[in-house]
């Protein structure tokens, strides 16, 4: 069977990720080594999970804030731990002035920057130094801050969407009294993450804490959300850190307690990218192309007239009229009476995943009825419904899409999840070419057999079992 | 009279700015030279006056898309005009890895780039470059693309809002097929930008086409909106350039037109940023701080109750109700019940530019009144109305507050706008220490007196009087 995209996941899950992001028109490499364009329908649905991020972060009682892009190397240099784990590779700012020399724009030899400065791979160095002015009393606690932003991490080997040198982001940055506070407020925003992603994304998430081995540079506890890949791989999609004392004291966030005594908070963060969308296109996507969920897709509905030319007028103004009252119900819906032939519009919208697709020819418009179809389903779910019935029904059919595709994810992640006993059924398992998430007793990889396998399979701790942390998976990761 | 800004607007114009954004907890200076810190309150302000134009700006048919941060160094050289008029002040990466050298984070030598990048002034040139490859056929066109993204342009005299070396905007690049269509949608844009700024802002907006010598560095034509500050200086507060070939023959934006034949695209770009938050705040501020029209007013009324320890738990629940039911009328309101002093917390919003202040205290509750003064008008308008009027009332109260700020800020303006029939007039005008706009033959400025004159009073020509484009508009300007 032809299929929209080649070659299929099951060919070459690679090549056919990186096909779909052009098929839909997604984003491609930009002439800046690692960077990537993101284009107008790929930027639309991150719109979409940004707003919807927004709104429930603020409902969490947090302010969006607006940090510098450039941090002076000297932030880095307080702390230690935290430079370990992210500031080799990033972008460093030495001049800061370009100047003609022998035809050709270069540095400016006489501006350059006693102290150079680093474009953020993270920003809790500049915040935490913030902070340090702005919390004075317990009466400033707690204090909740986000901002939306671009980052750069060096990248060697970028993959659009997952592994970018620049990727957008919210960074949320949270100060509390005291160790309790800050612990449950990394908990609570890491489920409001789960939350996000169940409802928005319709993405199970592998919940649960990192392995020591695996926490972000300068965290106490890590909590992450692991997403299962069709091919079995672990996309680390979101994590929220508990730091504990250790940016307070590098960079001095004090306080006066309600005893009258100075001391040090305790700080959360929080994160999510642009690399979600990565996990959202090779969650759900099939051969023919994206599949989105209808609460971040730019357009719910689409309709196609299926014209002739002696029709085209009427018939293009019908649609029309149905694409009206659907928006007027609050659905986004675009009625695409470009001049494209009916058939290359049908595949165009299929590949960019609008979850249902409505067409109209002479027949239907006569009989005040329309052909739907459901992109996560396909043609089997193909089916004529009067046009009162549509309006009627949209949103009724868009939530369903939702659930069930959510429901798809979840049925899918169940076979990809298995118990193993010890090292020897792992290696087994991965020898034999299966794929997914490993169950396993997390004192069983503590050890240089385990550490073995890592290097030999790639394998990596995703994270510990949250229904009973003495497991960990172990999968092999974007 | 005490104010709670000082020194006053006459006293220390500057000064009083400066004091403003500190008293209205709008930014701060950050580590990071010339760079500043929006705070949460700023921000809010921000993401309305954002949300807004990005609703409109979408009404354009313009899609949203986001393109690198760094530009080849190279991709500068190909636009000497651009380069000549950008490119000097700006931030160079020239390597992607630290290194501990002596103990101390270093740029790693051996991670030094064979070519540097820039981080973008603005985006032309990348944007160019992508739009070479999207352009292809006249079908392609119009193609209109907005990104929000940070900017950088080093400054060294830098002042929050005004001129920072970063900062936030939004930045349109649209092309067509003809140059009548582009220099037409330079114009829309331009017009779209004055609705916004008088419907949204309530500033009055002087505008026109730059003279040659203000153009953008490779424009045509550069139309600007100039604000009037009270001190009578001009900001210049956005600009829409109609580009014709300039970029599209640097960076190869050709397609096939009708006629089968291969030709050149005409550009436009259009621009706003974070800069109109000065003008906002400079235009309606007075010596007790922050004057908030209400369309960007993070909220449009505060409730202040004003509770004795007898009746703090009734009186907080009597001002959440009327506050709710504000709410559910759409109004963005905030119910203070903070434990600071009342008098504390009015002078608070008050600083902050609260639109519309309500104070309800045990007299008020008991006849289910409260008292509103409005911020633009102050304590003469002080009156006592029923919480149903008030419920019924406040969205015409805040849109008539909204017009009133407009016409002060245009009868103001008509006061600061002067002919002067020639170079001698101008410059007594200016000897008398006379502030504001002056209106003279353009053809009067275009000779070395004219010059002598801005190098002696810090001038310089604004645009051309839309009305009569003789003319010019000439002040000193931040």
């Amino acid at each position: 069977m032809k299929t929209a995209i080649t070659p299929t996941r099951a060919e070459n899950f690679s090549e056919w990720y990186q096909n779909l992001i052009v098929a839909a028109d997604l984003a491609e490499n930009s002439p800046v080594r690692g960077c990537m364009t993101i284009k107008p329908y790929g930027w639309a649905i991150w719109e979409l999970m940004r707003d919807e991020m927004d709104k429930r972060i603020k409902a969490c009682g947090v302010q969006n804030a607006n940090f510098p892009l450039l941090i002076p190397i000297d932030f880095f240099n307080k702390e230690a731990e935290h430079v370990a784990g992210f500031a080799k590779e990033c972008a460093v700012v030495t001049h800061h002035r370009l100047k003609m020399i022998d035809g050709k724009l270069q540095p400016d030899p006489d501006s350059k920057l006693t102290e150079p400065y680093i474009i953020r791979p993270t920003s809790e160095t500049i915040i935490g130094d913030a902070m340090s002015r702005w919390v004075q009393s317990h009466r400033d606690l707690p204090l909740k801050l986000n901002q939306w932003v671009n980052v750069m991490r060096w990248e060697m080997r970028p993959r659009l969407f997952l592994r970018t040198s620049e990727f957008n982001w919210q960074e949320g940055h949270n100060v509390f009294a005291t160790h309790e506070e800050a612990n449950a407020d990394a908990r609570k925003m890491h489920k409001m993450y789960g939350d996000y992603m169940r409802e928005v994304l319709a993405i199970p998430s592998i919940m649960g804490e990192k392995t020591p081995e695996e926490r972000f540079a300068g965290a106490d506890h890590t909590y992450t959300l692991e997403h299962i890949m069709q091919d079995g791989k672990a996309l680390q999609a979101g994590t929220s850190h508990d730091l504990g004392q250790h940016f307070s004291k590098s960079f001095g966030i004090q306080f006066l307690g309600t005893d009258g005594k100075l001391q040090h908070a305790w700080t959360t963060s929080w994160g999510t990218t642009t690399r979600m969308m990565g996990s959202l296109f090779m969650i759900h996507s099939d051969d023919d192309g994206l599949v989105l969920p209808p609460a971040v897709a730019p357009y719910q509905i689409v309709i196609i007239p299926i014209v002739r030319e002696e029709n085209a007028d009427v018939l293009n103004s019908f649609a029309e009229k149905v694409g009206q009252q659907l928006q007027d119900n609050g659905i986004r819906v675009l009625v695409d009476s470009s001049d494209m032939r009916a058939p290359d519009k049908m595949w165009k919208w299929i590949k960019r995943g609008v979850p249902l697709r409505v067409e109209i020819g002479a027949r239907e418009m006569e009989s005040d009825s329309v052909t739907i179809t459901r992109r996560d389903l396909g043609k089997d779910s193909k089916r004529t419904i009067s046009v009162a019935d549509l309006i009627k029904e949209a949103k009724d059919i868009l939530n369903q899409i939702q659930v069930d595709m959510y429901n798809a994810a979840e049925a899918r992640n169940k076979k990809m999840i298995k118990d193993v006993a010890d090292l020897a059924a792992l290696e087994s398992a991965l020898e034999n070419g299966e794929i997914g998430f490993f169950r396993i007793k997390y004192d069983q990889t503590t050890n240089e057999e385990f550490e073995a396998l890592i290097e030999k399979y790639k394998i990596s701790r995703r994270c510990l079992d949250d229904k009973d942390p003495t497991y960990v998976f172990v999968a092999k990761s974007y």
